[in-house]
């Protein structure tokens, strides 16, 4: 299994914070660690086949603010693949002019669909077969660019297929909007106006967002496990499928 | 205009020195900096819109030895497209189950091929046009994964094709081969046994590689001007289209 980390806001914000959490759980999840920033069109996407607390590129990234309003993380304990750069999350193609980022938790069990079209894994993991062919059925499904309304009941009907093959938390976006879909464990947490202080649950680190914020910006993030303590963390249902878009869930 | 640098091993090999220099070259070419390292059929790529010379990321990448077989760099001085993060080379795209990486050197002009597949710009600059209309042809003209030798046929259908649109000097790896394509600007030099001292031309820095290397190593360099002194940097003629495999050029 793996650990995720995504985020959504409505101003560029910078995850240092959470992703120094995330990075102290590569103790036992230490087959490499990625990290994907979305910049309007553009993508920083950061990979390393090391683990997260020893990468010197991990470190890099958690003194570095790189401010972006939709933000991926992946620390990987590996189930099926091995440990090559190559089968690091999170996955990234392009489709319809955007690019996607995928990154997955989970182990789906005999998950080989038929993938026929423009879309085809470069490693050898369960999670790229279910990026790819994710792609292919949204490219398959729409003629045109689909509204993200559009997007999410298309991945409303495909990602249940997916799950019957075991479990499936995963994090997907285009830059536009972020979708989580849970079959066992992803938190969400909303923190929007009055901002108050965090304090990490694996890191004697805290910090005051107040004195960072402005009253109208909203931060989404989304974990397999609560990243800090005190926080009103909220637990997905199983088979549930969430859009963020702006700093806060889409009805 | 822009600046390339590609390298091309038949052992993983840093291009730490290599890239000091282009980096140097970042004054005039100024509007954002990538580079692109191949390690086995996984790819790290690392892209930012600051100048190289300013940028905390192309600092780290000057000090962090990442050993590659296949990397392409660049650094950008816009003529079309503005200065944003999805307009920044080297692209990147997955044909075959392999990641493809592109960078460009040159002006097209008025070059709007029809993109009809799966390939589909991000950004706005001629570049990443033709690197979506490379794929789209180099997928259409092959049912199967075709060879190295087979895609330099195609490519050298393709490219001149490309090039009556104006300036078009041309990195483009899936980090088995390293083709370069050349209408007015590109060097190579190859650095085999033995190995002698480098000294860079935009900055007073060398280096010794015959402490480093092995008898069998063999390196390959491609830049659009010289990136040092007293080393035997051979001009590409208007129209080559050159593979490098294993450091070495393929007949």
């Amino acid at each position: 299994m793996c650990q995720l980390l995504g985020m959504n806001a409505n101003v560029p914000t910078d995850v240092m914070f959470s992703f120094a959490g995330l990075a102290q759980r590569a103790v036992e999840h230490r087959d490499g660690f990625g990290i994907a920033f979305f910049e309007g069109r553009g993508l920083r996407h950061f990979v390393d086949a090391a683990s997260a607390r020893e990468s010197r590129l991990a470190e890099w990234i958690q003194r570095y603010p790189i401010r972006s309003e939709v933000v991926i993380a992946h620390i990987r304990k590996a189930t099926q693949g091995r440990v090559t750069l190559e089968n690091t999350h999170p996955f990234q193609r392009e489709l319809w002019g955007r690019y996607w980022v995928a990154a997955h938790n989970g182990d789906l069990k005999d998950f080989h669909p038929c993938l026929h079209a423009a879309f085809r894994p470069v490693g050898d993991t369960d999670s790229e077969r279910l990026f790819c062919w994710l792609m292919q059925e949204l490219a398959k499904a729409h003629c045109q660019v689909p509204t993200i309304a559009e997007l999410s009941l298309t991945l409303g009907e495909l990602l249940p297929q997916a799950a019957r093959h075991g479990t499936l938390n995963l994090l997907l976006s285009n830059g536009e909007a972020l979708w989580a879909f849970c079959t066992t464990d992803l938190y969400l947490l909303e923190r929007r106006h009055p901002f108050g202080a965090a304090h990490l649950a694996d890191a004697d680190l805290s910090v005051d967002f107040s004195t960072q914020t402005q009253p109208s910006d909203r931060v989404a993030l989304l974990a397999t496990q609560p990243l800090t303590v005190g926080e009103p963390w909220q637990r997905l249902a199983p088979g549930e499928l969430l859009v963020l878009q702006g700093g806060q869930r889409l009805a």
